[in-house]
């Protein structure tokens, strides 16, 4: 199952709305097939595999990161691929909740003789798939704020043009997780002070993602690094601005963060990575929509400077803990995750 | 010498304007004394170890943390004592920066026919004796900043009494450091705020290190439960207050922190943890006054609330970078420890 993981990792940032998936056929203690899901619209991770293995599936175990789809999509359903090639055993990490699914894909190999197995590398599978899952089960995409600070809480000097906090080795990192991501948030806070591109560079096969802009008048310049074929536009509802009629952008007009979450997940994006600054991420944070965080604590002290959340206040005892918190050595920075929701 | 080091931890706060040191007699692999500095005016470590070895002391080989010494302070020259014994090799992790040996303990075991082998384990045994080589040559303690902060980077709520930000066993670790230390330190913001006895509660075989307490006009109530036998009172020169006339109180008066720093390191302080809050800590901050930091990352999200770090602003290509940077989990929090000053 940590090879299906790592298959369906391939195709992280490319499958929304689908889910990204991995799948991997062994006979005999050999891997015999392996497939990702690539691109919405293109096949299963499941019909990859079986290709490869051809006649060799016959009796195989097949092991997959998400229950196989029961229901004919755009591709037919991946259930009676895996019947028709003989599979004889099914091993899935967690369950898809896709309505049309939602445990039938299993109902329907069990009733074919295939023996199934759930529940194998759940948790990691689950965390793998929470854009989708988001999507899916709350109709709006998953929200993960990535912020540097020193050691001292900063994540810029105040108001001036800012170096890095962060090592070479935490910025690569970050490219990652943008290539990986459907979009890359900021607010117009951040466009003004540092113009960003957003981009990928120095991610070997990367491609940029989506950049969305909170900019409620949209009043940011038009020559904007981050406004880009493909940017996502979001501003407040009955606002006029140049911008909206700019080719290159969506315009998302909505009444509130919460709302705009929801157009941002009709148009498909199942992960939004919230580059700050902070406050956007404070808003986000007052209404409960950040998902995950991922911060990288550099050691350094700045003295004075700008936190990464400035929300309204909350006692101590109030202060929301982390679940399934991962510390990591990243380039002489120590990065720290962990999740807020549920 | 890890034998060595260990034992010198033995004395922590207890030696001070002395040295912790520890020292470990080996003869044929075998450990045959060991010894450690318990308290200025008692023995040195090399005195305990040279006497559980005993006779078989002639021919062996001493690990000694630092240069043994060669001049006839409290107690007669360690160096002395080695070469009576009959040792026939020193290893010493780092010399002896005082003035009154400072090489010539060296010397003269070498001038004795002793084979001496430095710089075993140099860093470490620098890192322990950081406070005696402040007092020795700098003239005042070695200031350590503490603090616990959630991963948004706040110390605690905007004026309120706090809930603690770090878990148990990070509370326990710093009482550990209370135990280690000279002197604990505080602001009148935090006694004011907080009203914390600063003790060592739960160290088996803790005792309390004297509390510091910063408050220029003496303006805190002589209830304060800091305010305890022992207790140093740093306030402005010519401040008046009645405190100034409390018999369980050291009073320093000073006309700058650097200046308070001195008295106190003539106090025979040689450590201080300072405990907060951010208003004095900045403080020191700004004057460079500040030579490690000991910081636990909580992993959760307050939003709101103090930096451990109000100082005037700096870029962040300004901030100041430690060195020698340490990462730990303890119970949950990730510990970052470095140093700022050479």
């Amino acid at each position: 199952m940590t090879l299906a993981l790592a298959e369906a990792a391939r195709g992280l940032g490319r499958t929304s709305p689908n889910p990204p998936v991995g799948c991997v056929i062994v006979r005999d203690g050999e891997v015999i097939g392996r497939g990702f899901h690539p691109e919405a619209g293109e096949p299963h991770a499941e019909v990859f595999a079986l290709r490869e293995a051809g006649e060799r599936a016959r009796g195989a175990t097949a092991y997959v990161t998400l229950e196989p789809c029961s229901h004919f999509g755009r591709t037919p359903p991946c259930a009676d691929a895996l019947i028709a090639a003989g599979i004889a055993r099914v091993v899935v990490a967690a369950g898809d909740p896709d309505p049309r699914v939602n445990g039938r894909g299993l109902e329907k190999l069990r009733a074919a003789g295939i023996g199934v197995l759930t529940g194998v590398l759940e948790a990691e599978a689950v965390r793998q798939q929470a854009g989708f899952r988001s999507l899916v089960q709350r109709g709006r995409p998953q929200v993960i704020y990535k912020y540097a600070m020193t050691l001292d809480g900063k994540v810029a000097a105040n108001g001036e043009a800012n170096g890095p906090v962060s090592s070479p080795e935490s910025r690569r990192r970050v490219m990652q997780w943008r290539n990986e991501a459907d979009a890359v948030a900021v607010g117009r806070g951040t466009v003004l002070l540092d113009d960003p591109h957003l981009g990928t560079r120095e991610v070997e096969g990367g491609r940029d993602a989506r950049a969305v802009i909170f900019d409620p008048e949209g009043s940011i310049p038009a020559t904007a690094r981050a406004l880009r074929e493909g940017s996502v536009l979001v501003v407040r509802q009955g606002t006029h601005s140049p911008l909206l009629g700019d080719p290159r952008l969506t315009v998302v007009a909505a009444t509130s963060l919460g709302d705009a979450l929801v157009q941002l997940g009709q148009l498909g994006l199942a992960t939004v990575l919230l580059e700050g600054g902070a406050t956007l991420a404070s808003a986000f944070f007052a209404e409960q929509l950040i998902d995950e965080v991922r911060v990288f604590v550099a050691p350094k002290l700045l003295g004075a400077g700008l936190s990464p959340l400035l929300a309204p206040v909350r006692s101590m005892h109030a202060a929301l803990r982390l679940r399934d918190v991962t510390t990591e050595l990243v380039g002489g920075d120590v990065l720290i995750t962990g999740l807020l929701t549920d």
